[in-house]
């Protein structure tokens, strides 16, 4: 299923190779402007083709917008926008049919859909379904900030190389507007070069490389969310393991919170004015599931692009027998660049949603 | 909310010091065989009060069965159990309602929820809401058993204690067994000793604790589950975040693949007899979020408890002014060993949603 | 499933004969103050035993409030109410085990659980199930009167007595406080005296007897509800089609509007004062799936009960072969009367999940 | 919102005058042959222009698909199909953005999205958006057919011209058959003169009129659906009701009852052969929300349609006064008859939900 949430609802399709690849986003408030020129922005730094981290296939990736939208604005009735494939199936892909790519949905995708399912490019298990969804979050991105709530994303990590971490506590805006029309988003700017200069040796050896990225949310009122199963990290979740390549998820202090103290962990809670806030962030803006005012962290892991030039071994599924693979394919050494506006859209996507079922959209 | 699920739906009640909790679980398959000592093995496994890790709050926690089982058999109608809570309501929580517990749900609470929620003992947001939770999962593993499918949990660290991890590659079956029956689950039993003192040490020092509960879903058949948003990553992120206290999650290498090569990370296939198998399982069994016949395998990150006998700053919600606050109640310094049980249970239930949707129930 | 609502969700569960029946009732708001001598009213009107036209089946049904509410007020955690069977598992169903009932769901039951659902009293499938469904909405219409909004509802007819029907276009105050206190509500009163001579001819001749109810929801705002999958009908249509018996509904003019023209069906808008009203209201106040403002008006058809004393035909699942039954229960005669407050009460369930999805509750 | 389903998602997007319209179908089994000719007759049998009873709007509604199938095959990814519009907005409607027609979702609409929807043509509430309910239904019959489930639609009245009924005990395939090809579709073809004769004099007197479409569903094994909140008539109801005008469905005896006694309503069981049938089918095959193997029946109410060319009364939202409105568009008299494979295409969507929730599919 590719569809995702219940107040506001997309259903993302298309495959990689196919006629188009799209969104359907339904529960849109009525009456929001939207700006084209930022959608498009949004769109591109996601595109590939932009440099040497990123694969070389060219797309427009251009959506036109079918339904749900009068004189650039939201007439509530559900969105639809469409990207044409220009770049078809191609050949590329005729041996993965037969023997599954390690590390890649050939297999599973094989088992689960008997065989039938669109093998070119990945199909709907490519990286490509990202541009809908970041179209998605790039719509709900306009309706959020009107309502005082951003969303950023950067580069935590490629491979070992770090850039710096979000001071949870405080995130001033002006960061925020850097990031979110970076094309290699970083708080410090000296880490591209050591990052760049990562993926190209990656690239050059026929290998890939895996990296972090870091989220926030600012601006979120308190008390939105919710105990239990509707809580934010679960909802968060819920979208970021829908982009692909995720395996891990963390909110404010994380994994390394299972090695600290309570003492240490704990957020003192003080009176800044009139607001509650509390000195450190450790808990990532979300207390029991809901929002405590604070901003929202978290990081998620992305692994290496499993598509890699290099003979590996794999099964050939039609001759029942073991198998040596090698991909001529077009791939993204590491995707983690583009992954940052991806990774934005869902958290503005989660926020909308979260809004929406705390009755405040 | 509380409710989780489509096929397999949970909907959790009920308040620390109220008049009792439980758990419906509709959707459950009919003529299913309920062994009532295994059910009250996992409850006790979870239970208070077994030794100095855990809070000296003591509860029989004996579910009663009030629909959906006759003659020990589950008649597909909607099971509702519930426990009494036979500890109520107490003057333990008296200054919290005005001065929120750093780390604790009780600020973003009492924004939620207008002032208006249960206080006492952690009301909704207490970790007592896991017994029925537990309960709920422990249905779900009979069931899972005996179409193949086990789950089992240990700990992974307490705080910088670490245990041997899974070889997520190969479980072994006697290794699930002892898991399963274990109250403080191991895979390298030396490792009690070290972690028992660490967390007396916590106690001590009016302190708690953190840890990593890792867990594995093994026989579990390829090709359940679904891309995107459906994937096995979603759903069992959306159950486990709603076990309080835990921040961040990974499946397979996690984090770890961040930081890894695509040669390293990517699992080579081979025919083990008829079967397609991977050599190494960096993926945790999961490809484009679908199983692929290998052992499921993730790690929750607990933070350590944020009820700490220590004096904290905090609010006066009341006063509206910077306070004080020294809490008397009964906690656990560490509750990461009773947490096993319940990650057990929420990834049982997360199993048996999958295979429902799946069709495979 | 016996799960409904998004936003307001309830999870119903019991058996006639098991130890006991109730609900949770996830998603209200915090701070709603709880009238229980008003819950238990409405508890009674749907309660059996209280003249000839119902079962001879003695229950309290007073229901225990396990969660949820503290000091008669919602806490905003899910409240579960239980009711204790008192009058348990008899033998009086024995021989409905392998011959089903003609019109009940012992066959339907028998195949889709495969024979392990409790059979007695109905089990599951019982009316006694509505109990829980009617203290539900009873929770909700206390809020929905603190916001303008009510719910009443009357006895269309009995077999082919009718009674008055409501005047959609206005509905006095005065009716929904007599109809909501009512065990026998009626808009004309002289109607009763043939209802219930009619259901005492049928019970005397082991027969039974169906009807309408009419259910009206007032001062529910315009704009609430969405075209197409989430309009007013859908979801009105959603949760009645949960009480037992009901094999229809119609909203506003309903099938007569199939014999109307455009020109009599059409409701004229016109101004009263600031606010737009139509003059008739054949639209039963929805119209594209969203409220007019109008009163919202539908009626349910309910067959007769299907469990007659008289000898019948049927089938005899163990021995393959045609049967003979004749059943020793007890059974209502005519549903219909204690079916009036269960609307009522599905109505009210169904305005709040509205209002709740309209962000207006 | 306009989606529907929770195993075979639908999300129905467009307007009627804007760039197009169409459906994401999510959750299709993988390997379904799709004959392209049998879905473009399906549509065709919807679409306008055909005839006198029709808008004289014409329309190619041949979708193009975009996603999901291969080979003619579904490849178990979302599948979205689009229809382009080619008659586009027009200033027929220019009135009416102020003045609310009556028995519209003009006035709704305008509250709902305070003014911001696209009210050409109806918009999203336009009749139009039946076309991907069409489709998106002609998909799951062919998967149906398959496996032996049928369904057929007739015009069961205009007016009060009726057509004869079906006879719900015993449907031939040569009567579906010949429903689902018909473009008038009737039991007794002598009906359709004077049901032509009834919609031209309302034609040609600038008035319309309403009818009912009665649906069978042939070869739905026992044991399908169940109790209480997703019974068979709880979702064919929620997705029929998004239809536009449906104001009334009813299952099986429906409505007549409610006038019936038990003894009558009664269908008594036996065996035909192995198979456990009953004669009568008054319940409409379904019991307890619950297949009984019978055709499930059920007739739905159509309103008359509400744009007609007199003069009516209605409001000037702008000038807030009262007002009279002559609405200059192309409207059918009578949409019953384009209703039919409609009604056929919701029957189809909601049984291959049914097959899917109870893992049949």
């Amino acid at each position: 299923m590719s569809s995702w949430g219940e107040r506001i609802k997309i259903s993302v399709f298309g495959e990689s190779h196919g006629n188009g690849i799209g969104v359907v986003i339904d529960g849109l408030p009525s009456g929001e402007a939207l700006d084209m020129e930022k959608l498009y922005l949004q769109m591109s730094r996601r595109a590939p083709g932009k440099d040497k981290t990123a694969t070389p296939r060219l797309e427009k990736d251009i959506p036109e917008i079918l339904s749900g939208v009068l004189d650039s604005t939201t007439t509530g009735a559900p969105l639809c926008a469409v990207i044409r494939n220009t770049n078809t199936r191609s050949q590329d892909y005729g041996n993965v049919l037969s023997c599954p790519r390690p590390g890649h949905a050939d297999y599973t995708g094989f088992v689960r859909y008997g065989g039938f399912n669109d093998i070119s490019g990945g199909g709907h298990f490519s990286g490509r379904l990202t541009a809908p969804l970041t179209f998605a979050g790039a719509v709900c991105r306009q309706m959020l900030e009107r309502r005082g709530i951003k969303t950023a994303a950067h580069i935590a990590s490629i491979g070992n190389v770090r850039d710096s971490l979000f001071d949870p506590a405080d995130i001033p805006d002006e960061l925020i507007e850097k990031l979110n029309t970076s094309r290699f988003g970083l708080i410090d700017d000296t880490k591209e070069e050591p990052m760049r200069a990562l993926v190209e040796k990656c690239r050059l050896s026929q290998d890939s490389i895996g990296g972090i990225v870091e989220c926030a949310v600012t601006g979120m009122p308190a008390g939105v969310g919710s105990p239990m199963f509707e809580g934010i990290e679960n909802l968060i979740s819920s979208i970021v393991f829908g982009i692909p390549a995720v395996k891990g998820i963390e909110f404010g202090a994380g994994f390394a919170a299972a090695e600290m103290r309570g003492s240490e962990n704990n957020d003192e809670f003080f009176y800044d004015g009139d607001t509650v806030r509390t000195r450190t962030n450790n808990h990532g803006g979300i207390l029991g599931g809901i929002s405590s005012g604070m901003p929202i962290v978290f990081r998620a892991a992305f692994k290496p692009t499993p598509s890699i030039s290099r003979q590996q071994n794999t099964v050939d599924l039609q001759k029942h027998e073991n198998a040596v693979l090698e991909i001529h394919g077009r791939h993204d050494p590491c995707i983690v660049p583009r992954a940052v506006p991806v990774v934005e859209a869902a958290a503005a996507l989660a926020a909308a949603e979260l809004l929406a079922r705390a009755q405040k959209l």
